[in-house]
């Protein structure tokens, strides 16, 4: 693992995903840039001395010292934003697997710089958008593939956040990388949160998005990035869509929800109760979809621990893209195809995707246009 | 009444709503532009023969032909919008108080020719933009008003309804109307449910919009006016906003909801279950306001005729439009100015800011220009 | 009307009830106990001075003195319990059509004389058992015949207010005659709720009761009637159930609650969220029946006024008890049977099953039996 | 561990509890009471041979054989019930930490000579009642402890399964044991899900059971234990409760749900929305208290790992009863008192209650006697 260091979130969110179905070991890391702090936090975390590092630097010499068959498998990067790329780039080329935090990169040449490194090498590459791995997320993507909405007509994805209503900044770390220009890149709500929206809409749609209209702001005064966004969207085929993000929406927590509109019914799902899905067929009652019931997808099926009723979340959703990392990792060891049930997960041409759509949001709201290509 | 005959939706609700309270009798009627349909209408509801109308003209010449002290007090016009603009300005300028369905009538021209009728004519004019009716949004506009969630920042209104998903036209008479340009003028959804959605957002947040970007689409192919509106909104004093008016959301019912987003929390109220009204405020426990209890606001209480948990809804709500203007017109009778907490209802003037609303979204979703000023 | 003076609740919910559907006027009353409260509440009302009296037997001597076509066609009883006997008595004996509201009367041999009153005079006799007005409600009834849920094996009926939860007697009005002996009769809480919720069992899986366990308590300190109670339910056929009816728990407004287990499947609605029911068939997902919706049974169409999405709520389903008894006298004037979808309205006998219910309730919770047979 | 082998539900739960917070590693076991399953599981999950049994009296004797730093600290038993008394007194006995499953045992003689076992032995024992583990319900906890809901006056506890509501047993795993009086020993649903309940109810309130009034009922013809229980409760110092358990409710996956009525307010949560507790207190709005906000309890923010908004649900609140047997064993092992927020996790003494509860409501509903003292 590199970066996840003492206070990290999202670190100690992929070790838990990590752990959660004992697919995984942690045995080497470089856990910050700053190495008394990697090193501290990787004691922390039982690291042996030798596998314990001040810098990814040192890490990938390391490992590289290795014989291949005591090497580490795969390398999750969860450092704040600007450094993915260098990171990713380096342990790609070196031949590791990788699963790296979003947004991917922080331009689209290093996004396409990546996606041919990957393609070049034939590693696995995961990207952590998360909510894809969510049981009814799949639930719902297997059902716009099968037809079960019909032709998709419309697309409302919201994700509203409050945390960030006031200036947190200048002592909250989490604040402070993600509203930090030179960390985060061009982008702050869009590209920290809208992207997971992107991600979803794509995800469950299959749709590809053709132009948009965003308007960001910033709303909390001294804040440097963007911190509210309001997007039309329009796809190829003829769809529309719409895209909120937002991280002053007071009173909101992690308020994610896509719905999806088609000439047949409907689709309706909710990150803060995962668990169920609404299908509104267009002539029939509405119906609640629940993890674990018998009825739904196999690939939603394959998402799922334990029984419906006992509730799975978001730790589980996210060990689901670790566990798609895993079989396709599993696959190529054995030298098979991996069953794509299986090794379901966001690819480094998701995460490139992700990277046009916010570069496409900062140009449509500088633009006198209205409508900007993506 | 003018318009409302049989098989009319909205006439029935107007009844129901006058009825309710036993303030209103219908004593007189014009129920239907087809002479035949409007006598047997009147028929079926007791009207006396001589007060049974063929036309609206016939009613009024009638009227006008008793005392002073024999004639209707008010008379509510319920026909196709089309209709609304010719019929109210005769009355008005009779001297008759009306209540009028909504939108107003079809243009910025009539709108305006009406607020200055009823200014020099001095009589009550209510629009019926219900929503506003109901207690919880009155509620919702009191907090707002006293500071309860700080200043405005963002405004999210929608409208979601999927009986249009599919093409009614021909057959269903609210569908035949509702889509055709002759009768429901330049707009679609976003003339017959968009400006409820307006008119409810700036009911509760008392923001002007300023500026607007709108997407207007017509799904249903061989549908003549649109069906599905996204509209980006910028109030004056720098809020932003986004309005979604929808026909074609299968599944959806009529599912209006705001949420107005402060910099001191958050107010969320849906129409679908709209005895509650959610209030985020930034850094306490969300709070669940619900209809009748005694710590809402006195102009949410007067609005309530039950106590807490015996739910009042629709027709509750659309006759307090009509307890708001008998309270105003009780109070002109009686000489005295009318408790604005009582006399609380969408003035001619509410009406017009609707048609301008419309208006500048059909202008915008024709224009190449990004924001259109309204 | 008798009773609902001023100050006092339910008159004013079945005035109302009466008004919205425009088929009822009311002409005359004796609207309290106390004569000159009656007066002044007539007054209030409109009532004409010679139909406004200060004693409810001045109220039918003066109707016996009118002709028989000038005379009301239907009383309204209104009072506290304790009055309902007497009242209705002579109502029905002078051939009085009636709507009495609930519980019908203190003692089953009251119910039984009344039930023979109203046999031998043939005329109408309505109990106000409002909840089972309520769409959704005939919705359940209707697909417990049909079977949709199979045989029923379990029934959990629960109505939670908090209203009682502080000693408000002495000074509320309507906790002062609730908690009163003298005018409630033996029964608090199983009297005012409890009866409401076995009547809403009762009506929606048309089980008889065979024996019960009841316990009964009184929480608040000094109240003179139980305020909580619990109830174990075993039905002719096999069937058991839980009834549940408590005035002292706190933060419960109106929180009555039907769900009906059966072999193929369950029920579950909630008075405070109307517009819904819930049908979880046995292998299918849970469906979300709704108000107004087209698949819905003709019993519940007919209950509704307004269209899916428009909710109706008490007020409505009030109504609909007065609509049946409406049905039901215009069918008798018109010598024709009714049609039993339109006079649909719970009857003497269903008041006096209430009766024997609260009685074999308060039996069995002064009894060492365990079971108490109804 | 001993059980848990291929097939095995709760086993395979335990493992992901155990994994998430990688306190646990997994080396040795005896996973099914068959040798060869039992064999071929611990292979599946990697167990090196030498600790991979066939048996529970293998393993513990292997166990024994080798140093006592090489042991394993803390041995899981998820048996069939039947198992559970032999295998965990053996292994207190000889000194390890057991974690045992519910119900703990047959019969309270059982209960009391475990209680006996680990008190002499000074071992940690914990059960895995895992629904305590929840953030929110030791937020509830510390509430009602804190007086935030005054007196108890009413405790509401209910869990609803259907998956049992049709003979599924000769075939299903689960089903057959769970419905096996040989293995389940004397209760069906009451033991299986109705202790749960009871944990729950006595975790949140800290009150005791004085007696108690069951029903009792099998209702799908041809199973051997009860399916279906109302029980009516008593506690000490005067509030009264209902528990009802049911795993014939058809619809209803795991609905277990907890309502407590007090004096000053109430809390209302169901396990399958974890992440909520409804507080509704006397004289203001409800509350809608979430995970992971700031001003919840240190009890309860110590049980969160992610923030609010990023559902944690079933697995996470069982790892926590694991944490809760890390941290005990961890302050034993450093010879220091365990701080009791992180040392939270049911003991051998609730195990013991739960079946002396059990037993109790057994005897209850054979019993002609109204109250059955605990």
């Amino acid at each position: 693992m590199v970066g996840g260091g003492r206070d990290a979130f999202i670190g100690r969110v992929h070790r838990h995903a990590m752990a959660l179905d004992a697919r995984f070991d942690l045995v080497a890391g470089a856990l910050s840039s700053q190495p008394e702090k990697a090193l501290a936090s990787g004691r922390d975390l039982g690291l042996r001395d030798e596998r314990n590092h001040g810098s990814w630097q040192a890490l990938l010499d390391h490992e590289l010292s290795l014989p291949a068959e005591e090497r580490v498998q795969v390398v999750a990067i969860v450092t704040p934003n600007h450094l993915h790329h260098e990171i990713a780039l380096a342990f790609v080329e070196a031949g590791f697997h990788v699963v790296c935090d979003k947004p991917l990169v922080h331009t689209s040449e290093q996004a396409d710089a990546l996606v041919r490194a990957v393609a070049r090498r034939g590693t696995v590459f995961g990207v952590t958008y998360n909510y894809g791995g969510y049981p009814m997320v799949r639930q719902a993507r297997e059902m716009v593939r099968q037809g079960a909405i019909g032709e998709i007509r419309k697309v409302v994805v919201e994700y509203h956040q409050g945390w960030l209503a006031t200036p947190l900044e200048g002592g909250n770390k989490q604040a402070d990388w993600r509203t930090d220009p030179a960390r985060s890149g061009i982008a702050g709500a869009i590209g920290d949160i809208g992207s997971h929206a992107e991600n979803l809409a794509a995800t469950v749609t299959g749709l590809e998005i053709e132009s948009l209209c965003a308007e960001l702001r910033t709303v909390v005064p001294g804040r440097r990035l963007d911190d509210d966004a309001s997007v039309l969207l329009r796809f190829r085929g003829g769809a529309a869509g719409v895209l909120l993000a937002s991280q002053i929406a007071a009173g909101c927590e992690n308020d994610l929800r896509l719905r999806v509109f088609g000439s047949e019914g409907s689709l309706d799902w909710r990150q803060e109760d995962p668990n169920v899905l609404i299908h509104a067929p267009l002539a029939a009652p509405r119906q609640v979809l629940t993890r674990g019931s018998p009825w739904l997808s196999e690939a939603a099926q394959r998402a799922c621990r334990i029984p419906a009723g006992h509730p799975e979340a978001f730790l589980e959703a996210f060990a689901n893209i670790y566990r798609g990392v895993a079989a396709d990792i599993d696959a190529r060891l054995a030298g098979v195809a991996a069953d794509p049930l299986d090794a379901d997960y966001p690819h480094v041409e998701d995460g490139a995707r992700g990277v046009r759509f916010i570069e496409t949001v900062v140009a449509s709201a500088n633009s006198e246009a209205r409508w900007t290509p993506i």
